[in-house]
């Protein structure tokens, strides 16, 4: 009976555990002339709901963050501008073995939860559950200060769109494949990833190889 | 007596005019293979809130606004994707001349109102008037129908934010600066543009080159 119980609470302890198994993923330098022309990319871009199960290599990932969002200038600005410079977004990398948080200035992934939540992120898209990796842009408004709820709100969204068509267009240009999605289960999404009030899911782009 | 009341009846009718006196500017096709890579591109990206005063050419304007949300499919699909493809933007160009809707499907600015409103998208940016054209993005979430207007606001600005990338990074590609802004006299442009109550001045970019 004792041991039943300790079994009970270990496999509690790991329901609960978060992201403890997960290490940081340390990202590669990315390769900062990679793909094709601007233009070409534009002329590529198209959305696609169907992926590669083939997950991205380190490189591949690397690229994928930094595009995003990454810090490109040594006063720590990045590759998508933000309303005011407020600096509301963070992108999230939902993945096979757990969710993690990108951390531009180290250029990292920081775990928060252990698991494979992009059904989450595919709601009833289940061909977007096959790319190995989705970026779920979230937008805390509340580092908008001093302004309404409305405008943080729009504000938000427009930075979010930002950060989502770098992700579609370093996909078009260097040959992966994306579609720029706002459903989602954000209720779901928000518990695991211990989103605050203000932290709003804005979009989500799944990313992966062309099958 | 009549002959003034024949010039201030002439005056009136100019200032009523709209855009009779502005003819469609027809674009030349864009150069779809023009610019860094993309990854430079986003290693470039950068706001500029100066610019030279300098016209655009005719190659680099039509360059410009197909980037922005030109055609890249024989389906008519765009540069920019739009939530549910349910095409709420449209992009205004305004000029010294006058202010112009861009047809994407034939590659046209089509006159709106003739005159200078550059200076209704500065706002209290000063600078930013000197920007040969600025961009507008509008967003009609009139086009998103059987959703509540919470939800048609936010898609209409994750829409325009990503009209608005396109432009930056066609700008640090190829060239040219810009900045995505959240400020601008909304009240006058709804008026001068002769928006309807569902179309939303969401952003506008002022490009031009370097100083």
């Amino acid at each position: 009976m004792k041991k039943i119980s300790i079994i009970v609470t270990m496999l509690f302890m790991t329901a609960i555990a978060g992201a403890q198994n997960l290490t940081p993923i340390k990202l590669n330098e990315p390769n900062k002339d990679r793909g094709t022309t601007v233009m070409k990319a534009l002329n590529d871009r198209h959305s696609t709901r169907e992926f590669s199960t083939d997950k991205l290599n380190l490189q591949d990932l690397s690229d994928l963050l930094w595009a995003a969002n990454g810090v490109n200038r040594s006063d720590g600005r990045r590759t998508a501008a933000t309303a005011r410079n407020d600096q509301d977004i963070d992108v999230y990398a939902i993945m096979e073995e757990g969710a993690y948080l990108y951390d531009a200035k180290n250029h990292e992934l920081k775990p928060v939860a252990e698991g494979d939540y992009r059904g989450l992120i595919a709601d009833r898209q289940v061909s977007v559950m096959d790319a190995p990796v989705s970026l779920l842009i979230v937008s805390d408004i509340s580092r908008f200060k001093g302004l309404d709820f409305e405008t943080q709100k729009q504000w938000g969204a427009l930075d979010a769109g930002i950060v989502s068509q770098n992700i579609m267009l370093f996909a078009s240009g260097c040959g992966f494949v994306t579609v720029p999605r706002v459903y989602m289960n954000k209720d779901e999404l928000k518990k695991v990833l211990k989103l605050t009030e203000t932290q709003i899911p804005m979009i989500n782009n799944p990313v992966g190889y062309a099958r």
